[in-house]
């Protein structure tokens, strides 16, 4: 799932320390550092060591045609990605993906978001259907359910606080983005559907403790691998009609999605299944590799945390039985969920004393004592990072 | 521009002919012919003949970031991509490509298209603003404006019944698609606002007379070089405000472009480009083979036309001088505009007497006597299109 980037983008972008490389003398003469987007360059070196072995090349006449599959439902879906993700969501044993279940490619998780949101209303409804989601929640939901004034569909807040009688679609992130908890849904009741965001449900964020099997579930490319550049992500659909309806909404808002973007998208998710299922192999398979590397910066970020004499806290996550690696492991989410001592502002704080652009509580419907950092940058970045956050004192009230 | 798969995809794929290969017996054995989409399948020939020239390659470690270029204000553009589309207009002389003109790359014409409409809209106004298009108009602008429910904007029909007093945008399609006439806008007035939509403005289809240089323009790869199943087209924008709005659209609905598919494209336009401004190379350029085969297909249909005796005509176009051909030249439209005798109905006859599938006048908002048929199948079809028609007697009256 893609965060951070939906509000503040280019501003972000341009703020971003290129120059973090040279070691900082004085904190007030840094660079500003921005980790209020998940950008995951994290694993570029991974990608890096493993050279040509994901390489793709593309000859001047391939992928004319609009055309894919003709014959199946998702007709612009390229069958060798079709055959990698339900191949590597069975070697993770993430997601069911059984041969009845229909496979839906976007141009990354917001065009499926927004084909889900066209799928599950209906023009003949009277009123637009209320889409809801439990906060702390995913800080673009509200933009994006809100931002075309679609008649189908729109933001009604917070699903802890919901209480009409009319029909609603809540979308459950799990694990949850900003906060990293185990979720399900909220509402129960009847004529209610759910979107079920698990873009996070990998073995190098948390334990994979059962196939995910719900109706709509979205994953999508960027989170997985890393490879956010290439804007492919796909929802694993139950329901024919949905699925349709889904495909429906990508042919009219794209005419499909590009056959280079998800030819790479085949090989590098290909390769990590191969990669899985081949013990000989020498080294960590990728899985292994983002589990360790998350690992590593979740211990330090905790030992500032411990350090930072309750300036801020962490959430603590329940260590679970991980099918996928055979072992009791820990969550170890893509954004740190910190939280300053009641009174203080805590992205104000960050920023006006340490110069750390982070996302605040009240982006996610929460308060402001709560703050939103991502772990998915680069070695240098994350490693600056943690070094202004142990010098952070909490004496400026940031207010 | 896209055409005829919004509202046929999937049907239209699976009535294909693929087997048209084998010459057919009789033509009630026939299988059905689609012709109602403009897939641009001509080209693959030419492309298969460069063979390695514009192969692309990509590294597994490439592109992982979601920011190609954080200090353009289309952050997400690949500069190769950028400097590809302008050197290619600076040769062909079909648009003015200033260095103070933005280009806003998008996943397809339709999100770009999607894109203006909200740019050019306003959540302030107290009225969806109208959107309009002289008939004949693209079959697709009424259900693309209409699908979501936007209250930001609506179709309000034919720009030359459209009365109202009220804020609009008028969208021109130069040349036009179905009827491959030139156009310009046909409404005038104060605070109107328009859409140039110039995606077959390329030397194969059309005398280039001058730079196009509107507002806001759009083109698109699948039209110019045939590759369809990148998803690549692009805005030529003077204002900074409307191509900032139109980046935000993009950044909401998807997050930007892929790469992969970025960097296709800015190596078939570069190759193409080198190609026109070096004299030296043998054989034809890429425009010069597309207009050479398009003049030969329009040659071979105007045959079959003349011999229908009346049972169908097509449209003449002025011959005019094209500055990129030094020479004066016939437009060869990526579209059959024909129109039957009065009291037929065109796309019923060639369907019920010839298993043609086309796209009937009603659709672009004129008469049944017309009907669109695709210039751009690959040559197999082309050739069983032209026998089919030859054989049109008229005598089902298709009503």
């Amino acid at each position: 799932m893609v965060v951070g980037l939906v509000e503040t983008a280019v501003p972000a972008a341009k703020s971003t320390v290129s120059s973090a490389v040279k070691k900082p003398t004085t904190l007030s003469s840094d660079p500003i550092i921005n980790v209020a987007r998940g950008d995951p360059t994290i694993y570029e070196p991974y990608w890096k060591k493993m050279g040509d072995r994901c390489k793709v090349v593309i000859a001047g006449d391939e992928f004319m045609s609009y055309f894919c599959n003709a014959m199946n439902l998702c007709w612009f879906l390229l069958p060798e990605l079709d055959n990698a993700i339900r191949t590597l969501h069975r070697v993770v044993g993430n997601a069911m993906v059984d041969d009845d279940k229909f496979i839906v490619v976007g141009n990354g998780w917001t065009q499926l978001f927004h084909a889900l949101l066209y799928a599950l209303s209906s023009p003949d409804m009277p009123e637009p259907i209320n889409v809801v989601a439990a906060a702390p929640f995913y800080s673009s939901y509200p933009e994006e359910t809100k931002f075309l004034r679609s008649e189908l569909y729109k933001w009604a807040g917070d699903a802890n606080c919901y209480d009409r009688d009319e029909p609603y679609i809540e979308v459950v992130t799990s694990p949850n983005n900003p906060d990293g908890s185990i979720r399900g849904t909220v509402e129960n009741r009847e004529g209610g559907k759910a979107i079920h965001d698990v873009a996070y449900y990998w073995p190098q964020y948390a334990p994979i403790t059962s196939k995910a099997d719900h109706d709509a579930m979205l994953f999508t490319f960027s989170k997985a691998t890393g490879h956010a550049g290439t804007r492919i992500s796909w929802a694993i659909v139950k329901d024919k009609v949905i699925a349709a309806k889904m495909v429906k909404f990508i042919e009219v808002s794209s005419i499909g999605v590009s056959r280079e973007a998800q030819l790479r998208a085949a090989k590098v998710l290909g390769f990590i299944a191969d990669d899985c299922r081949n013990p000989d192999v020498k080294g960590e398979n990728f899985f292994e590799y983002g589990r360790r590397l998350m690992s590593e910066r979740w211990g330090k970020l905790r030992e500032v945390g411990m350090k930072s004499n309750g300036v801020f806290s962490l959430p603590k996550y329940p260590r679970d039985y991980c099918k996928f690696t055979g072992e009791y492991t820990d969550s170890n989410p893509a954004f740190a969920w910190l939280k300053s001592k009641e009174g203080l502002n805590c992205e104000n704080l960050l920023r006006d004393e340490s110069k750390i652009i982070s996302r605040g509580g009240p982006s996610f419907g929460v308060d402001s004592t709560y703050t939103r950092v991502s772990m998915l940058s680069r070695d240098v970045e994350f490693e600056l990072l943690l070094e202004r956050l142990a010098a952070v004192k909490g004496t400026v009230n940031g207010n």
